[in-house]
């Protein structure tokens, strides 16, 4: 019996958006139905490395599908100017809940990437305007791609602003992107003012004012993923139809959990889960909505379900490299 | 940068018992001294499949080394009868604490074997008769193999007796290792006779009784992994020297849990930790005592000592296959 070992490469190779998006928002749904298990994140915190590792194991059952596992991932901010190696790693082990083999072992890097890039969209669809077809995004690194392909899943985007300090970084992904959309580097305000913002920076102060941002905007708030990180003004998360992934890790360590943790925002001022939209326990954009934030600091299920798409693919198209490593006949 | 992969064989292959023990004994320490960090077991429970996962994340330092990982496990008892597979299968996601980056992935099940025997070699070591040369095994199982293995590296043993319902296990055992040691096949009471005692049966009613057991017989009691199983009468625990791996653990799926919850035993029954002896905060077999027994749940810091000695061999043996897993240049 061999599990099928997948780079990152082969992982976003058999990514298509177009079914990440759809099995990302079955995963939300599932959740919601109680047709899921998500123990909280393990931390293991290593002070004297300036670094972390989490542990995210997960289950979900979908009416087609199951699917089981881990993902081992790290966030290590001195690697990149010490060891030339990215913050965050990561090692994604996807199971088969009946007998417990590994199908596959998958990079985890890739694959947060993909399943960040999904739950946006997930969440633009049922919270950007119809019609929305300007897309913000605040920070060019990795997760800028990724925002940009799975949110034109849901929306018609034309018009690309992408805002960060690094040139070079906005000139890698202007020319990335120059021939599909109509795509260029800006301001903060200036990518604040389209139709749909992302924002995908580890910044602890807020680079978005509220002004900046327009009467209608669909935000979503990808960067903060630990205590302390914020993003938006707190502002613009008391105006708007406020939609969070997951009640504890967003108070936490989500794009709320500055503004929650002072009292400056409360529990009344959440407007509920993608989770309870998805299932229709409650509504999206509805005509009268102004602002809306997602607050997204994902999920392990998410990432169980994009390993469930990945595989699925990588198994048709003959993809990875077949290991025997249980030794099991 | 790669990552290497490792199939049962190799695990095998490049754990010496003579380098494991000593690991597994630094890890006890490590833990006891709070130089590691092993967040809870998290579980997954599906009943639909009679089955279960967990995630074992840990990280420990010692003097010379430090290591990182994650064991994803897990238990489907219908596995042997319904795919012709093992019940507990695994993977261990073998990491570098420093930049997180997977060194190495190996195979679960052989590591867990293993490491579970290498616990039980310590404890013999601090808790046997020092002339200790006999060892009864109950259950002829994956486990009664590396009891031997590893607890012949503490204690010059000659005369093996293993007990077990399934004849050609028992055979099979004995073909293994006659070439080495004086072995048969026994009765439970034959095995319970011997100078050491190791346990490893997935048992729910105890099958060794108190008046089975000799005078001064230390007894590895490693079968129990869950809350209802049991191998040992009560009377056996209430009347020896009994030390546990760790308490959370052991009071809920180790072999003290059912009487403990039944209020049989409590904690002023339980004389310490493994961490403890191997310390020296408490002393193991002195000349007054009589039984002992070990209480062994297997802990993720076991697990990741292993792997941290399978690696160094593997690196050393060029054994393994290499994988670009992440694609990280």
């Amino acid at each position: 019996m061999e599990t099928l070992l997948l780079n990152g490469s082969d992982v976003r190779e058999n990514a298509a958006m177009a079914e990440l998006v759809p099995a990302i928002e079955e995963a939300f749904g599932a959740f919601e139905r109680g047709d899921a298990q998500m123990p909280a994140k393990s931390y293991i915190d290593l002070p004297q490395y300036n670094g972390d590792f989490r542990s995210m194991p997960a289950y979900l059952a979908t009416d087609e599908w199951d699917a089981a596992g881990v993902k081992w991932v790290n966030s290590h901010p001195d690697n990149p100017e010490r060891f030339d190696l990215p913050t965050v790693l990561g090692t994604m082990i996807y199971s088969d809940p009946e007998t417990a083999l590994p199908l596959a072992i998958m990079d985890g890097r890739e694959l947060t990437g993909l399943r960040t890039g999904a739950a946006a969209a997930v969440a633009t669809d049922h919270l950007a305007a119809a019609d929305a077809t300007s897309l913000g995004i605040v920070g060019a690194g990795a997760q800028s791609y990724t925002q940009l392909r799975a949110i034109s899943q849901v929306r018609d985007i034309e018009t690309v602003v992408v805002a960060d300090r690094d040139a070079a970084r906005v000139a890698d992904f202007v020319e990335t992107f120059e021939g599909e959309y109509d795509v260029r580097g800006g301001s903060i305000a200036e990518a604040a003012a389209c139709d749909v913002l992302s924002t995908v920076t580890p910044v602890e102060e807020p680079i978005v004012p509220r002004d900046a941002v327009g009467e209608q905007t669909h935000i979503n708030a990808m960067g903060a993923d630990a205590a302390g990180k914020h993003e938006l003004e707190d502002e613009i998360l008391l105006d708007s139809k406020l939609v969070i992934d997951d009640y504890e890790q967003t108070t936490h360590s989500g794009e709320i959990n500055v503004p929650w943790s002072a009292g400056t925002l409360t529990d009344d001022d959440i407007y509920g889960s993608l989770g309870e939209i998805v299932v229709g326990k409650k509504a999206g954009r509805t005509d009268d909505d102004g602002l809306s934030v997602f607050d997204s600091t994902g999920l392990a299920i998410q990432d169980v379900a994009a390993a469930h798409v990945v595989y699925e693919h990588a198994t048709e198209n003959d993809a990875g490299y077949a290991f025997d490593l249980l030794g099991v006949a």
